[in-house]
């Protein structure tokens, strides 16, 4: 398959996804929202790839909604590119119909999406990282940006508010108080702005931006199984929402117990006790355990 | 209206509400509780009010408890000057009965009614805050602090515990280790542990808390849309407690749907597109969106 | 009763469990489980307990699961070792019950317990704390590192998975992503490192680490009241997952009701009125408020 906004880069088990529209700053459209679902999907199949980087071609990682509609830009039911031109939904007595799939958000179901996700994932920021090009980034793991990084919920400016799913995310990350700081002022911010709130965990020259996260990635994929790195993604992002420790008690049992019975527990044991490398066999693609997943997808309603 | 206790002043779209008992280090009362609760709601119905700062009336923002009453200051259905005066609500059999209005905590009523505001809320902490004049500005978006300000959860020093919804909000602010450490002590602390702490998010020059602060909900005020604010109020604050991000997905979708068909939405992308500033014409009063509020209130009981 | 793994040793007020396998770097074993349970269980019932300090013997904090049955350590079912001997359980048609008690996880029982606990809990990390020896210590309140301590979450490397309920525990106190790091990374990290992630508040010279830890116990135990700070423990945890502050509302209105008639805030109140030290006289043991537990416990299915 070949993508039209993003490139789409196997090397040495490391993903490398880059948004691809360098000349509109990477700006966000629904084929990016759709090549960027594809690309998750594939991913996830692919035990080739054990780790994801994130980042933007050019000197923007993504400058948000591509404003090119204008005034229209986020008035869904009258824009013509919309490929359903079905207009506003609604209910028999004329209200909208908000729970009708037409309402979505395209940033939130990317942020789903990366919140399924199988693999580690970390966001290279390499330039500005605006509006859904900060908020999609939220449900990746690991946020390293480039010194020329800039970030902007600019939501309330434009007169609309956060979406991709940001409400849920933002606060748990960086905190409320600067989560509605930065979504209060809609103020444009730099990298080191975003490094003393917490949004990224690290800041880096521009020339070493792609090294440290490559070099993040494997650690990650030199040294782990990538059953563990599956199951320890899903359960630390799903137990943030859960209301008390046996929430997790009842899934890392389950966890430590099928794992626990593996050929991997049993190289990752003999491999410390020899001081050797550890060579993992267990697939993503094959050796999930029987109750994984453990949950029921909460539909849009 | 004219309030005993606070001092209520809108000026340039900014209220400003004063603790104003600084013969008595503004402590708190039922008076003052009741004040404050109808002071927010007066801002919510007020399009003129677009920020909202909290501050102390002389050296104090609010030393706690009004200790007046002494030995029984918090024994509620022996004090004399009790509303109801009907003493200890029971059920049939004799137990306590808990769940009566009237064991309800008044700085938890003030909480929760801040948490519902529709408008951004910044706390100046001029001097003292102590017991509830430090959980009841849990609640408010950010907080800033002059160096003579000095915070104390003093609840386990007085026999009593931590009140005013703390335990909900303050690990979220600070992280369960310091919240536990700072009621567990019961210790006063200073501006700069505070900020240390993340309980504050600034520490400036007494002359210079008020100004900071005003810049503040300046910024927010003159950029951004009102209504855009009360939606990103409320999605932030209650999205903290959901369990997924579906949760947000459902709202946000909803509110970008809504909002992006708005005059805001256009004057918004427009204003942004023409480099010029915005002119928001939409009301928190009157243009709320059909689906506002996406919630039932939580009963006390 | 005495035990084998660890010690148990209170003085003025202060309970220290010390992990005391030293030639074996305290490595857990399932009777350290057992015991560590039982000790917590005499803990809270014994009002001469105030607070608790875990530390280890020797160079080691704990250096994680006892590996000395190689391959078969985490391969439950084939543990010669295993009390109940029974093997993997299974359901009618085959599958494994993951439901049923053996497949529970040791270090979720401990942590657990410890999540139940109704005093103070400081962890006093004196040096490698690997594995389960890391994650037991996510419920304890407040971490103090020596500068000699190493922490470890390397599960992933071990090719099993972050256990005892450190999916729930980790995120909250350290945030998701360096949560994520530390799991998908498996690395061995400083006590630097561990405080500038916010897993411990203080490091400290080697022989200043207990008496710190002692110090902080006793500005706890010397001027807070014992049913203060049991309530304020429950409240605190419980609540971090709790979905909205009404939650809290209902149980610190009950609370404050309750303990505001006591001895406790008539001798807490007075004490700070006559600026003298406060003698507080209710039990955790025989004067828990009768809307105690407020909560019905989740089982293990």
């Amino acid at each position: 398959m070949t993508y039209e906004t993003i490139l789409y880069d196997v090397s040495e088990n490391i993903l490398t996804i880059t948004l691809n529209r360098p000349d509109k700053l990477n700006a966000f459209t629904g084929t990016m929202m759709n090549e960027l679902i594809d690309a998750f999907d594939r991913a996830d199949a692919d035990d080739a790839v054990r780790a994801i980087i994130v980042t933007g071609a050019g000197r923007a990682y993504c400058a948000g909604a591509d404003l090119s509609s204008g005034a229209k830009t986020f008035d869904f039911a009258a824009r013509e590119d919309r490929p359903d031109k079905q207009g506003t939904p609604r209910m028999a007595g004329g209200d909208i119909d908000w729970s009708h799939e037409s309402v979505r958000d395209g940033g939130g179901r990317v942020s789903l999406r990366i919140f399924a996700c199988l693999k580690p994932v970390i966001s290279a920021v390499n330039g500005a990282a605006v509006g859904v090009g900060a908020t999609m980034q939220l449900p990746m793991d690991i946020r390293i940006a480039s010194e020329d990084a800039r970030f902007g919920f600019v939501f309330n400016r434009r007169g609309i508010t956060p979406e991709a799913c940001s409400s849920w995310f933002l606060p748990r990350l960086v905190g409320i108080s600067k989560a509605l700081e930065w979504t209060y002022t809609g103020r444009i911010f730099s990298a080191q702005e975003a490094l003393e709130g917490g949004l990224v965990q690290k800041v880096c020259k521009p020339g070493e931006l792609l090294p440290a996260a490559r070099e993040l990635a494997r650690e990650m994929v030199d040294n782990c199984a990538p059953v563990s790195l599956a199951l320890t993604r899903q359960m630390m992002w799903r137990m943030l929402g859960a209301e008390h420790p046996m929430d997790a008690h009842r899934i890392d049992s389950r966890a430590i117990y099928a794992r626990g019975a593996s050929a991997d527990a049993k190289e990752g044991v003999m491999s410390f006790l020899e001081k050797r490398p550890a060579n993992f066999t267990n697939k993503v693609s094959s050796d999930m355990p029987s109750f994984f997943p453990w949950w029921e997808e909460k539909p849009y309603r």
